[in-house]
């Protein structure tokens, strides 16, 4: 009788010591149920000023790629191909620098231990190779196989190496073919094949497919690394979407590897992470996809507010620039390769550019410029969103002392602290500003995940600004979660 | 367990059928209690549309002179006197404004039966009255008496005739003096003196004297029109403020009426309600108190957001304004008397002054108008003060067509339509936008009873202007008090 639909009461007490929060829920059954939530986006005090080379915020949590939204990571360019607005699959810039960002983060986070990696092969033949109908050629960098139709190299593999990521330096000819097999634990045992197709991801009973492209025989030496785990649950989810939506890391362990067809590979590895990898696939990703108005265009139609705010198929996102820009000074203080931070630089324009003329630019009142995640008209005035887009513009500006991004970074700092409050709700924080835009619409009330966003964003905000505004709401809203509320007259 | 403190939860099912909400509140045992609360300023559907002659908002169920912050209606000038912001009490345009719409309102939803006076004297000497040591002297118009130090007429009332309200026409002379003895439901009986003083009010024992001014012998007549029960109540809270304090109505039981001194009278009634009478006195109030800028300055310094923003006494407000503009209409209309429809076209002014020059207008991101119900510097744009100012202004403008009051009001009626949502929390609504002002600053939730208001005013704006706007708004703040709030992306 107490506890209303939609109502949310918070217990402090239990917050204290579990760092657990939770709402009420309305449950399949229709009945009321008490939610309890571990966030990846739990609020945490961030452990050092922010910079453009180091961890974005607390990215190292993330764990994008096995998010139900993200459909596979695509074996053509090592990239998430998001469902998200579009079952059949896109990619979606802002995830794709998400899992580049994340995995910077968690690479700068992770010790050597942690990063260890088994050389099985390093150009050398090993004995370890079972050779079948096929002629082999080893020097001392690399391994060329020519095998029959019905030949393969192939190499077991000790059940007590758990490492889930595999690695390859490989040359792809005729009928070029990668299998891989593995066990999940329970017993079931996965055909994870890597073939010359378009068709990024197929399953067909235990055996699935992902497709690294039409390359043409002869082409250059491409590095393929994989999560293996993650390849097995997406194929897992195709089979079985209902069953599996749901499901958490699966733990695996990898069999055999073993090579069909014409080819050479180099440096194989298995290890415990491959975090590198997959920030460099992100960053490369964004580099030859950069358009040349310098934004990634998000190929799916977008509608909000339910129908209210409108966005067809082509329209950038000021986040997508935003992360961009902090994931390509990242690959760039990584590599020192000038690409990446012109492309970083590049960005900025469709930052300056209104929505009315296909940018991302709105204005609050005719006077504070706001960039936005979805460049509607009338904006929306998404915060968080907003927010990254900002932090990107900062990361440029501090690599490169662009006046462009300067600019844009301190008319956007003067927006935010202005129009911050008024995303305070008084018990938690609004996602965006609809209601202003739309009057007479119900605000649009951040969930918790969103709302510990804003607050880790305001916190980041804070080692680069130091300003009381940032301090002192950030503090509140993190007492919003403990059941605090603003005061009333 | 599940509840904190600050921490409303509602009952929609009791609400349904009571029409009575509540909050959990902190008990002065430091233990959490739910309060219940009928309030006065509850949601209520306005019968007809609001016309600057007809009744105000839902004002008829509001009962000024009997809250705390009233520490008396004055004998002097017929109004109440706030001890709002300073104990030693000053004259409150806005409460003696309110004070004025609330008895014209009632009086206009009263019936005949409700009116009912009982003339006890008519100019004609009555035998009823007990003469003492006075000479008396009667024509058909006027009664008046000379009495000696020891002397009185006096008149017993019959105790059946439970009249609240006792009024007559006076011609004071020297040492005149008028006693109420009056019987409180209980048994106690009070002496209601009315003297010739400037201290407003004074409580010994069971004495309790109002001061009507130091008039010369031989001045003016003038009305007096009391009602008795406030005038007993607020001497008996006088003089046992703590245990009084939260008194509500009392039942009283009118004596005896005794003259002393010298004097004349007329027109003596009793009444079961004098709407009118005091209606007229605020009125006169404000006609005779406005300053030469049109405006009715308050006299008391007042801190807002904790000392963050300050006013020295002095300042004007919005509401006052408004309130007095809407006021001052409806004696005109009631009496025809041009002066009143003068000093409300004039009240404008003080609304197309800016605060910093000394007047009440703010503006939001340097584009939209506010009318401040407190004109602090940055501005507090307090939501209830600035439509009660549009009110007003609608008022004058429907009755002259004043250019200025048109121009503020749709200037006003544009940035509360724009800025509107910004109040709105998401489950109640924000009393005023300080947090805008002061970043960094928690917002200031409107309790129950300034969100009715919130939601009353909406509606009544929403008979002269037809806004989904206001529609919308004023629906979905109605569910939030019921326990519903908006939805969570
Ligand atoms: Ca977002
Ligand atoms: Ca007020």
């Amino acid at each position: 009788m107490f506890l209303q639909r939609g109502h949310e009461c918070y217990f402090s007490s239990v917050t204290h010591w579990t760092n657990v929060y939770g709402q009420l829920v309305q449950s399949p059954d229709k009945k009321q149920a008490f939610s309890f939530q571990h966030s990846y986006s739990r609020v945490i005090e961030p452990e050092s000023q922010h910079t453009p080379s180091g961890p974005f915020m607390t990215f190292k949590f993330y764990n994008v790629e096995i998010r139900d939204r993200v459909k596979c990571v695509s074996a053509v360019d090592g990239v998430p191909i998001s469902t998200q607005w579009g079952s059949q699959g896109h990619y979606y810039p802002i995830q794709i620098a998400q899992y580049g960002l994340s995995h910077y983060s968690k690479y700068l986070a992770s010790n050597e231990e942690s990063r260890k990696s088994t050389f099985l092969e390093n150009g050398k033949f090993s004995n370890l190779w079972n050779v079948h109908s096929c002629e082999t050629n080893s020097n001392k960098e690399i391994l060329s196989y020519k095998c029959d139709n019905s030949g393969s190299i192939s190499m077991p593999i000790d059940s007590s190496l758990k490492y889930e990521h595999f690695s390859v330096d490989w040359k792809i000819s005729k009928n070029s073919t990668l299998l891989l097999v593995v066990e999940v634990k329970g017993g079931e045992t996965f055909n994870l094949y890597y073939v010359q197709s378009n068709t990024l991801i197929k399953s067909r009973g235990n055996n699935i497919f992902y497709g690294f492209g039409k390359k043409s025989s002869g082409s250059d030496w491409f590095k393929l690394t994989r999560n293996i785990a993650i390849d097995v649950l997406k194929g897992m989810i195709l089979r079985k979407p209902k069953k599996m939506k749901k499901k958490n890391k699966i733990l695996v362990n990898l069999l055999k590897i073993q090579f069909f067809g014409n080819g050479a590979i180099d440096n194989m590895t298995l290890s415990n992470q491959a975090h590198l990898d997959y920030f460099y696939y992100a960053s490369k990703w964004l580099l030859l996809n950069q358009d040349k108005s310098g934004g990634w265009p998000i190929n799916v139609d977008r509608n909000l507010a339910n129908g209210e705010l409108e966005l067809s198929a082509g329209w950038y996102s000021a986040m997508a620039q935003g992360q961009a820009m902090s994931l390509l000074c990242r690959a760039y203080s990584r590599t020192g390769k000038k690409e990446y931070l012109e492309a970083a630089k590049k960005a900025a324009f469709i930052l300056s550019t209104p929505s009315s003329k296909g940018g991302v630019k709105a204005k609050f009142a005719d006077k504070y410029d706001w960039y936005e995640e979805y460049p509607t008209q009338p904006p929306s005035f998404v915060l968080n969103g907003f927010i990254y887009a900002l932090i990107g513009l900062y990361d440029v500006y501090t690599l490169t002392e662009d006046q462009l991004s300067g600019k844009l970074y301190s008319d956007g700092m003067e927006s935010l602290q202005t129009l911050l409050p008024l995303y305070d709700s008084g018990s938690g924080s609004f996602y965006d500003l609809r209601h202003y835009s739309l009057p007479g619409t119900a605000p649009n009330l951040a969930r918790w995940d969103y709302h510990t966003t804003h607050i880790n964003q305001l916190l980041l905000l804070n080692t680069i600004e130091q300003s009381s505004i940032f301090t002192k709401t950030a503090a509140r809203w993190v007492g919003y979660m403990k059941g605090h509320r603003a005061k009333h007259n």
